[in-house]
């Protein structure tokens, strides 16, 4: 089995790939954590405007960034940097996660590798691959079984400004998971390790499709009982999708699935709030998406999450409304009515047959079923 | 097995017993769906009071209740009354409901049961028994697996409005929760059906724990992440808690669990949450419950929960802090500082030894170990 180098007591040497908000956020808290910091960022612009006022100049623009962090790009570094890295952090959006990761392969040394921590979210548009897949890919197993997730309800904005916050460090690998708790655990940000990379990573894309579907209720006048409702049921959606998926249903209970999803869908501050909020207010989708101003991951999200659902014969009727208004241009107060108007029934009903996609994963993987029924029975 | 008489199709006669709050609402709901109500109140003027005027002068003063609701009392209805009922709702307080079932339990005809709805939370103070348990202990084992629980995620002021809502309904028999289901369901009022009554319990008492807890954070000037985070934490707590009593870790996914905890520990109208953000804005609890005007439920429950874990033996750090600042004067911003300082854990470490209490309880109800086992392993 693959593992990454040990890590140094203290002063990790990191490099965070990627300079959005989330990055930037979890590079400003390691560089606080007196960690030795790299931040490559695609922008010749950003790197120097960084490197002279630690700032960065698009996102937590009045952010005074710790002085022990460095900007690097426009190019990847090479493979000696690559080398002297304890850790890598990779902050880039998953529709460009494979093809860095395809470059950045040839650079990592199976005998001396970095620790391998993933925070982007989602759903690869035409694949439906999760990333633990795109790593497979581009990586082979043994990495993607290294490779560690960290996830939770975690703004970037209230991080930067060590207000206490907690997160899931999820591997398939124990000890790459206590490792990268390790390098994060402050008492202003929690880390709560876990085994269900599968279920952690689920989670992270669903929620933004429940996160629309709140938005939309609370667009239309409803109040907190409709709101709590919305929550909890998309959240046995959410499980019962991921059982069937092969996720254990335990780790929605967690900070990757309730977390996120409770802090996802009580925030004007989410885009996918926002989304289904003006919807909700009657406004036509073309017309929010227009002047959205930035990219709305659940929009995408819920067209590959119908996919899921088809194939799998899973009955999740919100994610079904969600994509009806989206995508069949049902209108939002319709789509409420006729799910007001279903019949009495159980509160959990986890799918008979379950672990379809991730038994395909874990082949992929090298990984047998016997692996996929310990994560899904985690001692009941 | 004992069961219930077969319920009419519709226009069930309906016996709320109990005009609080939460009693009212749902006599209001009822009326409104055609059911014939009858509510019973312990103050005579509040009988009067309704009858004249369709209105309860102390609880949600300004809705008009449905004409075909009739207020009862102060005396409790005869054995011929009872026996006449299809339905008895129990809305009465947990401190108050042993001494009313003793004296209702010669009343009721087992050849001609009443469907018996109970919507009271908490544990009883002295006992720290469940509903369930006073149920078992005043009405026998035959009543008790009888026993319907309904809890969720309800404020009454928008159920009278028909804001949608929804609940769990759980009894240990399957057809009684159908039936509670069927009587309750409307689009507005979705109802979805279980049979962990334990967890439903549960999560209904410790939900007010983490209220307090989340009230606190808030107090002290805390904001979303950390909010998610006592939630979540809280959550993962509740469910270790009732694992270890015998419930299923999957009832704190549900309405119950989840959702009345979220709608509890993010309103300003719920009283627990208010003494917590007292208690973090430095207030003294006494004059805090002064001033409050109305009992909060989680300090006695704090108590309660405090007893159990220490039983238990549960690492359960957020109840252990709310106790500390309620019972041994500890101030709020010690005890979340002292939080903070924990280390990093695993996630999710369900007990190793589950259903002590339960099994005590259980045996009480004449049930064994591998009914406890099936409650507690959903098909998983």
């Amino acid at each position: 089995m693959v593992s990454s180098k040990p890590q140094p007591p203290s002063h990790s040497k990191v490099l965070v790939l990627g300079a959005g908000n989330f990055g930037s956020c979890l590079a400003s808290h390691l560089g606080d954590s007196q960690h030795d910091v790299w931040v490559w960022a695609r922008e010749l612009e950003i790197v120097k405007h960084f490197n002279e006022h630690h700032r960065n100049p698009v996102y937590l623009p009045t952010h005074d960034f710790p002085k022990n962090i460095t900007a690097i790009g426009p190019g990847l570094p090479d493979k000696e940097f690559m080398d002297s890295m304890d850790v890598l952090l990779f902050a880039i959006p998953t529709q460009f996660l494979r093809r860095n990761l395809e470059c950045i392969r040839p650079k990592l040394d199976l005998n001396n590798l970095p620790l391998l921590i993933f925070v982007n979210k989602g759903i690869e548009v035409g694949t439906h691959a999760l990333t633990l897949e795109i790593i497979v890919d581009t990586c082979g197993p043994e990495i993607a079984k290294a490779a560690t997730f960290i996830s939770g309800p975690s703004f970037a904005k209230e991080i930067v400004e060590r207000q206490p916050t907690s997160v899931s460090v999820a591997s398939f690998t124990e000890d790459e998971a206590s490792k990268a708790a390790t390098l994060f655990h402050q008492p202003h940000f929690r880390c709560y390790t876990g085994f269900d990379p599968i279920g952690i990573e689920l989670s992270g894309a669903l929620k933004n499709v429940y996160a629309i579907a709140s938005g939309m209720a609370d667009g239309l006048g409803f109040l907190n009982n409709t709101r709590a409702m919305i929550i909890t049921r998309g959240l046995a959606e959410m499980t019962c999708i991921g059982t069937a998926y092969g996720a254990s249903p335990l780790t929605f209970l967690g900070l990757s699935g309730v977390g996120d999803l409770f802090l996802t869908c009580s925030s004007s501050n989410s885009r996918n709030y926002t989304v289904g909020y003006r919807l909700g207010q009657g406004e036509p989708l073309e017309q929010i998406m227009k002047t959205l101003g930035s990219v709305a991951e659940g929009v995408s999200t819920t067209e590959a999450v119908k996919t899921v659902i088809d194939e799998l014969g899973i009955n999740a009727p919100i994610a079904q409304a969600v994509y009806e208004v989206l995508y069949k241009g049902k209108e939002a107060k319709t789509a409420v009515r006729e799910l007001m108007e279903l019949p009495a029934s159980r509160e959990l009903q986890l799918p008979p047959t379950a672990g379809g996609p991730a038994q395909r994963l874990l082949s992929k993987l090298g990984m047998d079923s016997s692996t996929l029924h310990e994560i899904m029975h985690p001692r009941l």
